[in-house]
């Protein structure tokens, strides 16, 4: 069973609102992992652009992230990245901030993990990522969610979550990284406390970058941030 | 050589200052660690206060943390703590907060660590070891910091500089743990950015709290909060 959440909109809303669109007869979905799907493509088909728009947390780890980078810039003229950036401008979305380095700090220790937080990676680290594979990074900018993302309160749910304890108690043997680990948890409570509860929970701001070999270093047409 | 730190007063200042009082021919300063002291010390020597200022994150484990707790409640009446709260009232003080959280994700794999943040345990965290030994919370409350208390500009810069970046790549090995400690210093960075440099860093708030055994349990006279 697979339980589909998202707000404002959920991705399957989103999906069938572009394809009632006039292109809509002109886009295929296709609900693949990356890298295999790129892999079995033929090396001569070429794309216009890669978007990939809050994924990069589920990858399973930081080297799946750069050799899907280094493909991907083999195969499109444009990467363009919209990601969680580990950045509030705003006191109550430093509640989701703390929230997912925490949900990170636990579950960096599960192989196989199924949780939205597998690899926590910042706007730093995936820009380094990138220069690993020659991608340059031809603009960047943040963006304040709106309220009605509501990311940053079911982060901060996950993490109060009664099964999130047990887990910590479950997959943390050494005493010194469980006081971690707990001291982490406690910290995303006080602040919920201190920013007034769930309902006032904000979503942290969104890093957007447009990735390009050098080569493909052209003028890139975004608004202005 | 020991460097001694501390505004708006060092403990040395501090020491000097309470010795010079009219309770100073009254006052004698032992400097040792506190379980073996107390065990050179014969089983009838009791006193009325122990005041834990600062100090719990200093202790190498939560054992030692419990252990520790453990004596002092057969010897003291009544256990004062003071402590690093890892909650911020305050947007300027979230930096603090991330700022430990980051160097005890990284120090909880040095056995045998010497910076100012050990053990990392919040008042949740010393209630529940307290409890394990008997000890009940007669009291307890927060105090924000003055902008003298200099501590959140400390530890941000600890985070920032150069040789904590090279300790995560010499410390941490598994790729996906070090991802995580990475993401909590460039989240220190990012939130160091919004608030608007070091000089606007302020210290998270203190948990102050009385503890005795049930037996103890007398009104206790402190200031309201």
């Amino acid at each position: 069973m697979a339980v589909c959440i998202g707000s404002p909109y959920t991705l399957g809303q989103s999906q069938a609102h572009l394809s009632s669109g006039r292109l809509g007869e002109r886009i295929t979905w296709t609900q693949a992992d990356p890298l295999k799907f790129l892999e079995s493509q033929p090396e001569s088909a070429k794309y216009d652009v890669a978007v990939l728009a809050h994924c990069i947390w589920y990858f399973s780890s930081p080297e799946l992230i750069i050799a899907t980078l280094r493909l991907l810039s083999t195969r499109v003229h444009r990467i363009c990245i919209a990601e969680w950036s580990l950045s509030s401008s705003a006191f109550n979305a430093s509640t989701h901030v703390l929230a997912v380095l925490t949900q990170a700090a636990l579950e960096c220790r599960r192989p196989g993990v199924q949780s939205n937080v597998r690899t926590v990676v910042s706007p730093t680290s995936i820009k380094a990522m990138a220069a690993k594979v020659g991608l340059v990074v031809q603009r960047e900018y943040f963006i304040t969610p709106g309220e009605g993302v509501l990311d940053g309160r079911w982060e901060v749910m996950a993490v109060m979550d009664r099964e999130f304890s047990d887990r910590i108690n479950e997959l943390v043997e050494d005493g010194g990284e469980k006081s971690v680990v707990l001291a982490m948890k406690d910290a995303v409570e006080a602040s919920l406390k201190q920013v007034g509860g769930l309902t006032e929970v904000r979503s942290m701001d969104v890093w957007c970058a447009v990735l390009t070999l050098p080569k493909e270093a052209f003028p890139v047409l975004i608004p202005n941030d």
